[in-house]
């Protein structure tokens, strides 16, 4: 596919989710807690797991309108844990996309609030308004089994244990598979989620619904190595967030477990499975998903 | 129906609530965060709305395994606010069910990630793990309208739009109409969301459905006046809880916006309500509910 294609396909894809998360996410929530809502969410994201959500729904077969279901729902929990962990007791950042993080907006108690609110939103978004199950996108069965898989990868078994390795591990040397263990919680966990989200919107066969796990597990990974790969190689006016964060919290990362050079060997392993479980996975349409993968691992912010 | 069956009932309902808490709350999740998590739930609460789901499913004839999975998520759900809410930037009470509460005992950041984690649990025990859709517990429709009502319930329309108006009004008059809306999305949702969420694993006709959703209502109300009434008339260590913090905080409540007679009395209107509703309920199996009803009304702590 000509990169072109990919650019409008990313471009148009883009807009359509900051459309369904402005008409979603509501403004008059009440006491202002929709603004904070709305600053934490809306404006700014690569929109990276939304787009896998799509990317992946296409590849299967899967309707537009249940995938952007999806696909917001998995951004907005992404977007509640960077609200929650962007706060004093936790890594205490002031700045998030290039703007003051939500407490430092709107202070702490509203910043906790718009993040639950958000937590709890991508599960409304996922499930029928009560008496409208009828017209509802989402055929109960596909509702429920969204909300499994977003769940088990927001819970305790992915993101938020995780982030709960990662405040455990401040300070303290991890092995390469401790590393790996955290970093697939805390970060892989919801980008294979969007993957497998997306895909359950179509009609996989085994062997498709496999390797697209496969695919989601080795970007997953790798997301979260560049991620560290960045944070010492760039600048906060590229990342839109503090660099170097992770060495002044002297975190254990890819880059301070493995080194700089191996960390990028890594990601080029990582990048190579994503494209090999892609060229066995029988499915014919998965252009998207091998540029999304090639963008995860080159992007430089 | 006597008193003594329903304590024993009651009883019964609530050890088997603490067993399965005890099951469904991993001691093992990472870093420390399962320990929190358990000790943010376990062994205190009165699992008011626990009862409350397993009253009106038994009242609707609704299996008990799916029953007990809608109510342990209500509780989650209703233990995640209350850590959340415990904290230093919220209410920032030391004390919860006569224990230290979950941020003193582990820190805030671990508090936070455990009551995010048990939100997200709630979720996870209302949806089959992947693979095993066939074998569990709830069928794809109900487990895709329990989400659905607890999702309502717990978020912006509800519990978390109800805390963000509390927070909102520390030192401002309120009417009784924004008091009233304050509560009934704070604390009412969330009660009213465990009668549906036990009607919903049962049968109900339109007619039950709405005596229960109006009993809901009533008694969801109901308990939160008597909250407020009890903030001033009980101390500290009959509450488990910190005592006069309403008035401390300087927050509307029922009786400083009604004063304290003109707060008994809407509780025993609303208990009335309760009653007359399940009279026109249709259902023959409703004592339990009506000996709840009583009990959220009369109690001491």
């Amino acid at each position: 596919m000509k990169t072109a294609a990919f650019e409008d396909w990313k471009r148009q894809a883009q807009m359509a989710v900051e459309a369904a998360l402005e008409a979603w996410v509501p403004e008059d929530a009440p006491a202002g807690l929709g603004v904070a809502m709305r600053y934490g969410v809306l404006d700014g994201g690569k929109r990276v797991r939304p787009l896998l959500v799509l990317a992946a729904a296409q590849a299967t077969g899967g309707s537009e309108g249940a995938a952007m279901r999806a696909a917001v729902a998995v951004e907005l929990i992404h977007a509640y844990s960077l609200i929650h962990d962007d706060m004093p007791c936790m890594d205490n950042d002031v700045l998030r996309r290039g703007k003051p993080t939500v407490h430092v907006q709107f202070g702490q108690a509203q910043a906790m609030l718009a993040g639950d609110a958000m937590h709890t939103l991508a599960f409304e978004l996922l499930t029928a308004p009560p008496g409208q199950e009828e017209d509802f996108e989402l055929a109960p069965a596909l509702s429920a089994r969204l909300c499994g898989l977003l769940a088990r990868a927001a819970g305790h078994t992915g993101m938020a244990g995780g982030q709960a390795i990662d405040l455990a591990s401040v300070g303290k040397p991890l092995s390469h598979a401790q590393l790996r263990d955290m970093h697939r919680r805390k970060t892989g966990a919801l980008l294979q989620a969007s993957v497998r989200m997306g895909a359950a919107c179509g009609r996989p066969d085994a062997r498709a619904w496999q390797a697209l796990s496969e695919y989601g597990e080795a970007i997953g990974l790798a997301f979260q190595i560049v991620d560290d790969i960045l944070d010492v190689t760039q600048e906060s006016s590229t990342l839109g967030k503090t660099a170097g964060k992770d060495q002044d919290s002297n975190k254990p990362t890819y880059v301070t477990v493995l080194g700089l050079d191996a960390a990028r060997r890594q990601v080029q392993e990582l990048h190579a499975q994503a494209h090999a479980a892609l060229s066995g996975s029988g499915l014919a349409e998965t252009a998207m998903l091998a540029r999304l993968a090639d963008r995860i691992v080159e992007r430089d912010s």
